[in-house]
């Protein structure tokens, strides 16, 4: 069995999307178990609206959380206030041993602060932060760090790269993953002051370092791991979703326009389906926090039940891998 | 009649194409005259196979330039050593009052650099840097900076503020345009250290700012001019380009899978064309030089023709407009 914390609070779309996402999580995975986190009423009520019953219901669990973390609030104040919110509650739990993972679609800073709070930081690690799966032409590329860390120093950004490097091969199977450093320009030169001394450390060591790549080659796939800082990192993130959603929403208003686009756009429907599900974060499932002394999965703040779903599953296999274990030797191999 | 310089060896795609693009300038606007700075030979060759001929011959015109700056090159140390260069030649064209106006396809920090050294900076300025138009789901968005200012302090960002604000007013008739600042969340607290000082300075100031915006932000159309620095705009800039052509690449790969989604896409291609054509930069032509004494336009290393004219437009309508006489004015109205 593999324990899940789910934290159905801190989602944007409310604790029933989760508790589905749950749902589908033991039913296709009959070693899951998921211990929701939440008001006690609220989520025994909703689970009985569910209509979840035998087996799959003996594999569901509450954990009584009653306070919430929202969006807005300031991570490190939300998190020394609310020590009885759903996500505090969870890495209490995985503290205990009573959880092997923690899902969270909330507030991703207090996420990270509750789980350094409970668990701590993986020896040697200086600043734990949030790795991203994003779609490419290819297979998925990781960026690190997407938001947990705005303003980096050189070490952080080459710690990224270690510990996303471990995460690629554990998570994604892949046996040398490729990493480069996100900037302006493919020289060596280019790039801020940040970037520059990044890029010293990362030749001088024997990780597969490509150089530096640009923000178009995100996409090409062919770079395994990206490491930038938070600020960079988040706003990557929110350029890309912005821009799909935006292109979708352009692109139907073209097709709209005519009957004759309409007609083709019902033939082509399917294939716009299989396209968004490809582009479409849900389909990812999470992004791991990486440096923190246990496992913890950010969902996005829009997740449907499908994110939830994946999220559990991306949780489940960073457990099993024993992805740590792997961070903490490379660690060691490339920082001494 | 407005006088253009072309850099015409400048971009990826050669020189033809550039000379085409201004062939067709001259066509549309009668008041146009453009230099092409070049090898004199090799541009004498070209224009006289592109069968230009008559009036619109009398108009298009050949500076010899014999050096080319190459997109790679560091631009200081090229600008240094390439007197002779086409950019170069350019500027000292603008300086001498040969020309109204440069537009170069190439090296972009060569030429913000050539700019700077021929021309001098705008009374005040203490950073000239490149501003770019986004499409987004209503009227374009002016970022700044995109490229020329890696490493930043507020007062740059507050002055990109002043700049793009008067750039959004003179040339795309926007009475007040509403200013955000580039940031990971909405609120004043979030954001790294330069975009935190950023923001108190601009909301002491009586400039139109509605605070921080996210990633997402840019393509809704909501916000009028967005403030960064130079590294995260080139970042933001690049990764939507990569997105865009990359989700055409999967939607393509998608619809050619299946027969019935082929005839789909063949009622749908006009309505994918226009799509193409909103959100291609190609459209939007160039981007502007704030801060120097002068006027310049850099188009996109891969322009093609129309962008190359366009460029050329924007490049006339900036210098009639009077855009640094505004410029001017609002340094002196929002910086005491």
């Amino acid at each position: 069995m593999v324990r899940i914390a789910l934290d159905v609070m801190g989602g944007d779309r409310g604790s029933e999307l989760a508790i589905s996402g749950a749902i589908s999580a033991i039913r296709e995975h009959s070693d899951f178990e998921v211990i929701l986190l939440g008001p006690r009423e609220l989520l025994e009520k909703q689970v009985a609206d569910s209509g979840v019953a035998g087996n799959l219901a003996a594999r569901l669990h509450i954990e009584h959380a009653p306070e919430a973390i929202s969006m807005n609030e300031s991570p490190v104040e939300a998190v020394r206030r609310k020590k009885q919110s759903s996500i505090m509650v969870g890495f209490d739990l995985a503290r205990n041993g009573r959880v092997d993972a923690v899902v969270s679609a909330g507030n991703s800073g207090a996420t990270l602060a509750s789980a350094v709070r409970k668990l701590g930081r993986l020896k040697g690690v200086s600043r734990p932060g949030i790795a991203s799966l994003f779609p490419t032409l290819k297979r998925p590329v990781i960026i690190m760090d997407v938001g947990a860390n705005v303003d980096c120093r050189p070490l952080h950004l080459f710690q990224f790269a270690i510990m996303a490097s471990s995460c690629s091969r554990k998570l994604l199977d892949i046996k040398h993953p490729r990493i480069g450093l996100l900037s302006i320009g493919e020289e060596a030169g280019k790039g801020n002051a940040l970037v520059k001394e990044t890029h010293e450390l990362l030749a001088a060591s024997s990780l597969n370092f490509i150089g530096n790549v640009e923000g178009r080659d995100i996409y090409q796939g062919d770079v395994d791991v990206i490491v930038c800082d938070g600020f960079v990192g988040n706003i990557s993130l929110k350029v890309s979703e912005g821009l799909a959603e935006a292109a979708m929403q352009m692109l139907r208003t073209e097709i709209m326009k005519t009957f004759r686009a309409k007609i083709g756009y019902m033939l082509i429907r399917r294939a716009f389906e299989s396209f968004r599900k490809r582009v479409d974060y849900a389909e990812y499932g999470g992004a791991p926090l990486l440096g923190i002394n246990g496992t913890g999965i950010i969902s996005h703040g829009k997740s449907n039940a499908t994110a939830i779903k994946n999220a559990i599953e991306v949780a489940a296999n960073m457990y099993r891998s024993r992805l740590n274990e792997s961070i903490l030797i490379s660690l060691e191999e490339y920082s001494s």
